[in-house]
């Protein structure tokens, strides 16, 4: 088993020889080590996964030693994650499927680590998609009227199903501030334009009206700015005036799918730490 | 030698078969045919490229021909050029160096069929460029209080010189409506960030600022509203948080000469059509 | 309804204008229109898409009639389809089951028109892919002895069930030469790497060893010599010196999947026309 | 002033914190650490650079004590630059500029951090870029006859302007291994595909009758087996049906004189560790 250690503190000498020293001392086996250095905002970041095999310390008294020994001396945030542990994700959906099907795909055919015990979805139509993978599905309307309280039925729900995280797969729905608190940084949104160019509805129909060459996608963590959090992940695809605004989504969709599963294999290999609006994506 | 005819009218049955029937007809060989239907607009755009050698119609009485026969039938709007005609160029500079070294490598080394007379600066840093590849350089530095003047030398100048189009190689100056009414769809500048996003000064400040991860270039005509002309071209390279503003501005320069440079190309090839705030780019 | 014309001849003059006369002469609208000439091997190729709304001649004479007119005078190779035919695709596979559902899942969710009717596999593993997607699917284990007989079984169910083209969703066998002859340039396979580098087994392996810093997919129609036949797509990865065969793999899939769905959705749109040993894709 | 430290070895426990203490002790503030562990070949990379201010080993002893301290103990190939050491470099070419210019642009406009005193060509051609540069040129024709003294005065006189390494820009001929083994992993080829496909004279040519949908380049280390060294950096580029020789040779160099750059400029950050056959690049 490996334990994996995410963090950031403020930038100052000798911490990666005191980490790496800790690890070594007690008979870990580092496997991957990344660091980086914000020189702006003066702040060390570090993903550390070792071997546990021959560690001397007991797995589940890692945090307490780490926290006592560096992490309180150098002011670190930081996350501890063990190899065993399969995170829990749950898929917010509207009535498009093909990014759904791009991630149950991966999920159905062991190319992900994950469990995906729950699909939710304000419309009925991708129940079919949700009983084809055996997966349970929440039909959940949303109105202007019963937002807050449908809101706080899915929060029950993501509790009792133990959900990790949420993957919003072109989810057409806002979400409101009190839910996102419960799932900072853990929430992961697509959004259909090379942001922050098109923020907003419609971005491929402003993308036509503006005659870009490219057209783009963006995979984010969610924040109580729309469409402004941290961008996990982007790409871009070239169009040319041939296109229609309804090629324009058809191009758009291959985009979409593999820019949102590429940012969620990635915060399941813990490799994303979100710091202020930004992300450090080791790879 | 060849002529080639760029045109768009409203879209109309017939219109394709009338001017290829015209070419044929009188021993023209088509050698490129290239057609676009924009169907929101309804609007017929084509390029036509055919050799002259067998032609019946003389050279000179080709366009008096054309305008009588089509294109006041078809209320067409259109440009005839021919193979001998070598475009004359401006390029407009200030202090960075990349995209102009970039253009007058293709130039000296005649991988374009171009005529480079004319290089204007606001300022002398890269009087010693123009000095190397033999081209006048006019130093012409702008203030608020002289603009309507310098710009009025400038306009003499490029007539003086015959130049058909101009170059804003990093040229760190608005130009005024005035100006541009002088060469409409004929001034291309190149835009440091991925259009429409990071519009105004300093795209890669702002780009870091938001933690994308792509940055872009683009180039367009230049028209009365800022960094908002028909695009002709656009490109994005992989960046990540490794990268500060500094690394930024480095790799977007490869980005901004290879983007200005094709294009320049393409204008050059007569295969940029503009309607309206677009462009259609034959291949 | 429309009708596509999808054809190649020599080249000569006046064969544009022909099929353009034709086609608007007898009431015809048309609505795309592709053509290119091969300079080298002087060949003329033309997809034309047309409005059979107002057409005068009728759908089941115009291929006679195009036939007697044209097709004869100038030596053209051509096919004729109509819009509201659609394609019956039959689904090969193995054991990995990224490409399929990538196709499945357009096939469900009415992105592609086509019809799949029947997946063929060596291997029991993906029956339960065809379970989700209720699609019929036939185990046919090849063996060095009962090949033969096994692909004339193939052969015959591909009949009974109507199959127009066949996709190779990395099924791990060679198809014999036999087989192909009844399929020509209607098998269409997904290599996994940038042919014609790593041609054959383990291409993965191959460029993991020669150190390349891109691996590629490449889809193509299946001819006798082994992956050799003319390239309908292909694309690249960026790969670095931390990817390991696994991790290549793992990247290399999702490469694979758009890959290989590109080319199917342009052989769907009858927009590829192969000629000797490559093709013309329009787009 | 900063110290960058090349390093590789069998891969042990403690290296890191062994090298990072080291650093750390004798009061280095590390400003960049890259480490790859390449666990085929069980070997371990590492890139260190580290600013030398207030660092007690005086530079000149900095290499022998960590020769004594460590490299002895585990076994390490390493090399020890300083910032303030500027690389001298000479670029052989032919009769193509568009890399040369490239390079020189760059140079020229203090974007790389190297001295290009020497240019040397197999032909006069590009005399006059030397000259536009104020760069000494040496026309050296190579003949099968004269190659052995050619290359004999190539080798005396790059000793005599100090040259650190070689790029070759698009030179036409094949370096002996006697003039190999005085620069390894120190000279810089383009080759004009995406090897190893396409190996050897005219691949351009051989491209278009494969019919390939990207063409590429590879900037590698020159080994004594052509066009089979180490790859530093490749990149493609998207072609078509219409492209013919004409045109890829065109967007080739595009591509040829981009892919060059990167990898000569990775070389100058001292960024490249070559290993057998393959590179890591740090970034």
């Amino acid at each position: 088993m490996n334990a994996i250690l995410l963090m950031h503190c403020p930038d100052q000498q000798g911490i990666l020889a005191a980490v790496t020293n800790f690890i070594n001392v007690n008979g870990g086996n580092i496997l991957y080590l990344n660091q980086h250095v914000d020189n702006e905002e003066h702040v060390f970041f570090m993903r550390i996964e070792w071997n546990l095999d021959s560690f001397s310390i007991p797995k589940d008294r890692i945090a307490e030693y780490f926290e006592t020994l560096y992490a309180a001396r150098f002011s670190m945030v930081y996350s501890l994650h063990f190899s065993d542990q399969i995170p829990r994700m749950a898929i917010f959906v509207s009535k498009m499927s093909h990014c759904i099907y791009d991630m149950l795909a991966r999920y159905a055919s062991n190319e992900w680590v994950v469990e995906v015990p729950l699909i939710i979805s304000n419309h009925p139509d991708l129940q079919i998609i949700a009983d084809r993978f055996g997966i349970d599905f929440q039909l959940i309307p949303i109105t202007k009227e019963n937002k807050a309280e449908q809101e706080q039925f899915e929060l029950d729900l993501l509790k009792k199903y133990k959900i990790d995280f949420i993957v919003l797969a072109r989810y057409m729905q806002v979400i409101s501030d009190q839910f996102i608190d419960h799932y900072p940084n853990r929430i992961i949104n697509i959004h259909h334009s090379f942001l922050p160019a098109f923020v907003g509805a419609k971005p491929y129909h402003a993308a036509f009206e503006r005659g870009v060459k490219l057209i783009g996608a963006t995979s984010h963590y969610v924040t109580k700015d729309l469409d402004a959090g941290p961008i996990i992940e982007q790409d871009v695809v070239r169009i040319s005036h041939k296109d229609n605004v309804r090629t324009l989504v058809h191009k758009g969709q291959d985009l979409e799918k593999i820019v949102l599963s590429r940012a969620v294999e990635k915060h399941l290999q813990r490799k994303v730490l979100a710091y202020k609006n930004k992300t450090v994506v080791f790879n």
